[in-house]
């Protein structure tokens, strides 16, 4: 028997890559060819130039996501660059592909150059795609990247190791809360890891009533005008979380907390840190691949709830909840980009497929594996994105609920 | 029953375009999962970043090309931008899946810059991409952007609009040299038109061995100073061809002529000309939908062999019979380029399909759905790939034809 390094090599090698591009036409005679291409395709590229929204008409824009990264963070390996960074969005695509029917293609882009040249060159893609999936670029460079390129495309700009994870979490928070019934506006919540993930699970909080949230990074609780360690990112985060100015250690934070937030580094919560949180403690330990404090630990320290990125203990934060279905919801009502009432109702989409009488403590985030999740993701999110006035047509939820599902060939 | 016009635009509009990115892996558990993304995707990932040539073991790169447009000439629509562009670049795409197998993806730019900033944005793309195909890019910008491309990036960069109807137009030419019995180095040609697709006719002609050629613009002969109407192509070729420094009208040029290559506008050739030309005249009327003379007009005035871009009448030049082959042939020895030999080979091996008993003056270009074409040019160029030291493997050249003919769908 292989082991997992040996098959993943042998299934990559095997396959050469895990992406073809497939013709959605048959292509049998000369009277295809006239069709699909000269003279016939002429047609719809003049309608196309006569009015520029029929391009969602006329080709395959509407479907497909560009999976985009320069490879500068790529899983827990770092600057691997973009040649490297490959197979993880192949693999993006692949998921894209069979968890919502999503048309996904990597576009690994070589630059050593600023933030600015990456975002000039995705901006050109434009024409193309009907949405950008940014993944594994570093911070801080990937907030002002998403930042820019969504103020300024006409398509959602998505950069899932922020949001992703971030919505996951949400969405596992919510069933956390009622669990342990308290309200998300009186809780205190302390995160570990000023990066991406950490900062956007931070902003969607705060957007929710979160009063009180303490950041720390390797230097300890983030403060509104600390001298060192410092980024933009940070100064902003700084000016609204930890309104008491808290100083000092992870440790010094957490005393008192609810809820620890964790995608910093293995090892990085002790027991006794968890018996100075408060009563019924939830916890996300979501470093990768070995969690800030193992599960059994923090539950014999007195934590009541805990979720981490793996898929061999309950409550796996994966984003695959996430992506597959808010850029399905997104697409099908051709979105002009992801705002965050979007994020937050595929938050909402998924906790509320745990009924109030299945939650338990082992039970607040569904099986990855779960059919009802991307359609239920996907309607949510075409449905906030025409209540905010986002999304170009009117298409009813429930058409892409039931077109996601069909979409779908995960486990089939 | 529907005309041409309202059949493309439902079908495009049926399908809602024509391409779809699918996975050549299964993903039914979460064990599939696990090999094809985390944990196991890191492996790949980790060898490519030690030794990059391994992109092509891993990942679809060695078999993915990039069709690239901006949009500025698409067919003959002329700059109706990156959008609009789509359905055509998506049709390509569809032929080098059916044709030879080859996983394509259209890419259109939108810039309202120089060619530098193209040359950039596509440079950007090599991690991802084994080849580039340039597509309907106006001259003479198309040139200089293939040529520094081609330059810096180490995978085949291909510009479609010069080289596939060179190329073509080179394998006809060849036949009916032997069916005149007149030889290469021998003929006077005049070509119409200092577009992307005459100038590379011409370069391709000079390079075997052409020792007579005058090139014609809408200002009649071009010719080495001349005052009016050059740019920097022209003044290029003007120091080449043309040595007798002929001045005038086409007209004046096609006298005593054996060889006409046109690819400028309908009827730019009167029956007249071709009666001053010399005898068994060769005529390439690739002006398109209508030709510069009609193949029935010229023929009664005299011409020997005549063909045109029109799927309508005999000897059809059309790119397609080029390009999946050649692309087919370089990625499969994984070519750093696609150089003049391997054009010159696939010109060749487009020829050679047509023995010599069964030439005729209505039969000098195989048929656009002949099967043993992309087999035949994916050997050849490859051959030539790695006999001129551009290819990055060495591969039996009788492989890839017999893999070319698996890929092959047309017809099917």
């Amino acid at each position: 028997m292989l082991n997992l390094k040996e098959r993943a090599l042998e299934m990559h090698r095997q396959s050469q890559g895990k992406l073809s591009v497939c013709s959605k036409v048959q292509l049998k005679d000369a009277d295809d060819l006239s069709l699909a291409y000269s003279p016939g395709v002429a047609e719809p590229c003049k309608e196309i130039h006569a009015d520029v929204n029929t391009v969602y008409d006329y080709t395959s824009k509407g479907n497909m996501v560009a999976v985009v990264s320069d490879g500068t963070a790529v899983l827990g390996l770092g600057n691997i660059g973009p040649e490297a960074a490959l197979p993880v969005m192949e693999g993006k695509a692949v998921l894209f592909k069979n968890f919502a029917g999503v048309d996904a293609m990597p576009i690994c882009i070589k630059h050593d150059d600023s933030p600015e040249k990456l975002i000039e060159v995705i901006r050109f893609l434009e024409p193309t795609f009907g949405g950008i999936n940014l993944e594994d670029i570093a911070a801080p460079q990937c907030f002002i990247i998403e930042e820019m390129l969504q103020d300024t495309m006409n398509i959602p700009v998505f950069h899932d190791d922020q949001h992703g994870t971030a919505i996951v979490t949400l969405a596992g928070l919510f069933n956390a809360l009622k669990l342990v019934n308290k309200k998300i506006e009186d809780v205190l919540v302390v995160a570990n890891g000023a990066g991406a993930a950490g900062i956007a699970i931070i902003k969607l909080l705060m957007h929710l009533g979160v009063k009180d949230v303490i950041m720390c990074d390797t230097k300890g609780a983030i403060y509104e005008g600390r001298p060192t360690g410092m980024n933009p990112m940070k100064d902003t985060i700084a000016k609204t979380t930890n309104r008491s100015m808290k100083t000092g250690s992870l440790a010094d934070c957490l005393v008192g907390a609810d809820v620890f937030i964790g995608v910093s580094a293995a090892g990085a919560v002790t027991q006794d840190m968890v018996r100075s949180m408060n009563e019924d403690a939830i916890i996300f330990a979501m470093a990768n691949p070995v969690p800030e404090i193992m599960p059994e630990d923090a539950i014999a320290a007195g934590a009541k709830i805990v979720g981490t990125g793996r898929s061999d203990f309950p409550n796996q934060v994966n984003n695959v909840l996430a992506f597959p279905g808010i850029f399905r919801g997104a697409l099908d009502v051709r979105a002009k980009c992801i705002n965050i009432d979007m994020k937050v109702a595929a938050a909402k989409a998924i906790a509320e497929l745990i009924e109030p009488h299945e939650l338990r403590a082992d039970y607040v985030i569904p099986s990855p594996f779960d059919p009802r999740v991307a359609p239920n993701v996907a309607k949510a999110v075409a449905t906030a994105a025409m209540a905010t006035g986002v999304a170009r047509i009117t298409v009813d939820p429930k058409i892409i609920e039931e077109k996601t599902k069909l979409l779908a060939t995960i486990g089939k």
